[in-house]
C-alpha cells in the first residue's frame, strides 16, 4: 500500500465507488493504519466494534454522521470522533454531497 | 484532555502560540494520540525520532515542509507523511500563513 514512500497525497489515493463506501489506504504498519474513507451520498459504514483498538474519524470534506456508542453527531471538516475499544461505531453520509473522512486505527485489526 | 466526549471540533482546540509551535490535543489513550499542531510562519518542530512509534502528519490548513529521513516535502491540505520508528522527522512552516497539521502517533511516547 505504501510503495515505500513516506509521502502521500490523499487526493491521489481517494477513489469513490458506486457500490459502497471506499476505504482508501494511505499508510499501514503493524501498529496502526491511516485510511481515507470516501462516502457517496447514502453510503455508510455499518455499526461495528473492535475489542482492542482505538479508531478516530476526522472529517476532511463534506459531512458525515458519526455514531459512537449511543451518540450520533454530524461531523463537518475539522470535526473528529474517537471510538474506544469495545465501543460500537459507524458512519453514514446523509448529505447530498460526497464526503471524505480520515481514519486512524491503532492497533490495526488482527494485531489487536 | 478528552473531557469524556468522543466528539471534538478541532477548531475548538486549536490555539496558536506566539512563542512556539502549539500542540493541541484532540484524543489520547494508552495506544495512541491525535493532536493538531498549529504553526505560525517561521515556527517548526525540530528533527527528532521515536524508537518504537509510528507518526503521521496530515496537513489540514496552510502548508508545511515535512522532513522524514533524508527527504523533505511541502505538504498542502490533504497531503500526508509517515515516519517509521527510528526515523528522524520534523516540520517547519516556511510560508507566510498559519498552518495546521493533524498528528497521529502510535504508540504514544513513554508507552512505546
Amino acid at each position: 500500500m505504501n510503495d515505500d514512500s513516506p509521502f502521500v497525497r490523499s487526493a491521489d489515493r481517494v477513489r469513490f465507488r458506486q457500490e459502497k463506501m471506499a476505504k482508501c489506504g494511505l499508510f499501514a504498519t503493524e501498529r496502526m493504519f491511516c485510511d481515507v474513507y470516501a462516502l457517496l451520498p447514502g453510503q455508510s459504514q455499518r455499526l461495528h466494534r473492535h475489542d482492542a483498538s482505538d479508531k478516530i474519524y476526522f472529517c476532511l470534506h463534506g459531512e458525515v454522521v458519526a455514531t459512537v456508542g449511543d451518540e450520533s453527531r454530524t461531523l463537518h471538516p475539522g470535526d473528529a470522533a474517537h471510538s474506544a475499544p469495545g465501543t460500537e461505531h459507524g458512519l453514514r453520509n446523509d448529505s447530498d454531497a460526497p464526503a471524505q473522512v480520515v481514519v486512524f486505527m491503532s492497533p490495526p485489526p488482527h494485531h489487536g
